[in-house]
């Protein structure tokens, strides 16, 4: 498990006992667990600095728990998740003065109930540390992306190819959601389809309304084996005018653009400024960030911002996203792009002429 | 707007100057803003003890949460949350001494933050109370609940209808997600169809693997008009012989039994003690709680459990899900139930009968 020493490493720098992430919400999926043992239901991860990592779950859950390979323990029906974690840190001589925590992630709650089993604990925030170390993949992670950007482009295809027989935006988005299960994935985050008008906002919620004509977009991902995809793909629906067709093609001439800027350690606002510069009268109607990375969570590290202090690392796998979104319309055009040691790749492989439908 | 009316009531008793609800995940729904502004996304949500309260949000965001009629602002681009929170106090005259929040969702990054912009706050753990509102159901929600409940009735007739066509659980599950973004809903949690042996893992994760013969179930929930549903139904593939059918028709008059077991102001526990009592030599096969309160979160007041404190209240909404879970197979029959002041009533009314497919 490198993930698992490399963060070991982590905590002895840091001088942590141990880190703990946990989870109690069902309907909800836990980031951090899911990176580092790929579970990410209820239940608490606890990682020591130099002992074995170990799950704690319910009995239910002993099954999908194990699937990672680390350890799982389940504890007797009515003890509480941290009484047993204090329990197991007594018979494996672990500490628990210093415990690392994501921040972002863990509760009051949560807190309040560790402090009653470990009363003298400071919590450390580990948040930074755990996103560089998401930020940059491992071989194995690489090839999951690769393959869930594979299997959301192929969706994509069967969607474009099918969209003579959708009425509504909400029929697209059910097509291509059940595609997405139909091969065993979940959503990385709700899809959005977003037709005439509604495309001039940004993050439209896709509704059960007629297919309107002119520009719309297409902003679709998919959770394969954990890890996220994140695509947008533009559409026109009739036939585009002159001036359409050339905001379209200048918007896809800098997107591609982008793309070419890209390099190891380049710094993510340098990047966002020139970009902005090539969109030129339109860079204000972009009203988001150029790019975000992507893995066991839709947004990650680097951020690709004006104010980001990110640089391009390698092995890291991020969106190149630029769009302008006027009054009556919107456009987006959205790549998942793998940065290694020689080159720059684009994973998502649909074409990016504009669709006409 | 009664729900703000009665929880302003419990801020004045609790001296607490405000409530803020925050959620910075947008691939997250925030139970709490939901609930109180129809609006689950990305922003913060203040309830001021005597003032209006209001949203906080980014511009792309705004349409989603004007929907909900409360007051929404978007700062400027490079204000942060709470910094617009806390200038926005000033302008109202809201002090920011004793803040309210639910410690079971505001992370210890968001204490940091308010802190920062409130130093000398105190934050009052305003959990208990919002359970408890939320509860006891308002007429308004009571009908959207009934609806969703139909909804859902529907898509699981018409997938029993189609089963046949079916080859894989997940398939099922595709069928049954699709139907119900069709209908403009979402879901409340994630689909659980298991077949075969997998019937016997309570929380089984629906996979691409063929429907085996034997017992089966399907669990399935939509979020409709953000509030959830919750049912399950038993299949068995193939012929049940004799002893099969009598185990289930034994577990399907202890679930009506359950049902005619409840009254308002009833202790759960009690229920819980009597079904188990029901469930004579199998009432330890049942390896999870009889039932659950749902509304906006899958899981709300009250508890049907042994150990729990809750008593049924007027314009409760629950489910009741006996199951009994065998080592090669199991079954759950879960229905949704509404209790007002003259009756209880099953919202869920699809057929009981051992579906045989």
């Amino acid at each position: 498990m490198p993930k698992i020493n490399g963060f070991q490493q982590i905590l002895k720098k840091k001088k942590v006992d141990f880190f703990i992430s946990c989870n109690l919400d069902f309907s909800r999926f836990c980031y951090d667990m899911a990176y580092f043992s790929g579970y990410g239901g209820v239940g608490a991860l606890v990682i020591p600095k130099n002992k074995k990592p170990f799950l704690v779950v319910s009995k239910m859950e002993a099954g999908r728990a194990r699937m990672g390979g680390i350890k799982v323990y389940f504890p007797k029906k009515k003890k509480r998740l941290f009484e047993f974690v204090k329990e197991k840190a007594k018979q494996i001589g672990m500490k628990g003065k210093r415990i690392g925590v994501n921040k972002e992630e863990f509760t009051l709650l949560l807190k309040d109930a560790l402090k009653k089993n470990f009363k003298k604990a400071i919590l450390v925030d580990l948040r930074e540390e755990i996103y560089k170390l998401r930020e940059q993949k491992t071989k194995k992670e690489i090839g999951i992306i690769k393959k869930g950007c594979g299997i959301s482009d192929e969706i994509l295809k069967r969607c474009f190819k099918n969209f003579k027989k959708f009425r509504t935006e909400a029929e697209v988005m059910a097509f291509l959601e059940n595609e997405a299960k139909k091969k065993g994935c979940e959503l990385a985050f709700p899809t959005i389809v977003a037709s005439g008008k509604n495309s001039s906002d940004v993050h439209h919620t896709t509704e059960d309304t007629k297919l309107n004509k002119g520009f719309g977009f297409i902003d679709f991902g998919i959770r394969y084996k954990n890890y996220c995809t994140d695509t947008t793909r533009t559409f026109y629906i009739g036939k585009p005018n002159k001036k359409e067709l050339e905001i379209y093609n200048f918007l896809l001439n800098v997107q591609k653009g982008a793309i070419k800027r890209l390099s190891i350690n380049k710094k993510c606002s340098k990047i966002f400024k020139d970009v902005s510069k090539d969109l030129g009268k339109y860079s204000k109607l972009l009203t988001h960030g150029l790019g975000h990375g992507f893995g066991i969570k839709v947004h990650e590290f680097p951020d690709i911002l004006g104010e980001s202090k990110h640089r391009i690392k390698e092995n890291s796998v991020f969106t190149i996203e630029p769009g302008i979104y006027f009054k009556d319309f919107g456009m987006r055009i959205e790549d998942d792009i793998l940065v290694t040691k020689d080159k720059v790749d684009v994973l998502t492989n649909i074409s990016k002429d504009l669709l006409m439908l």
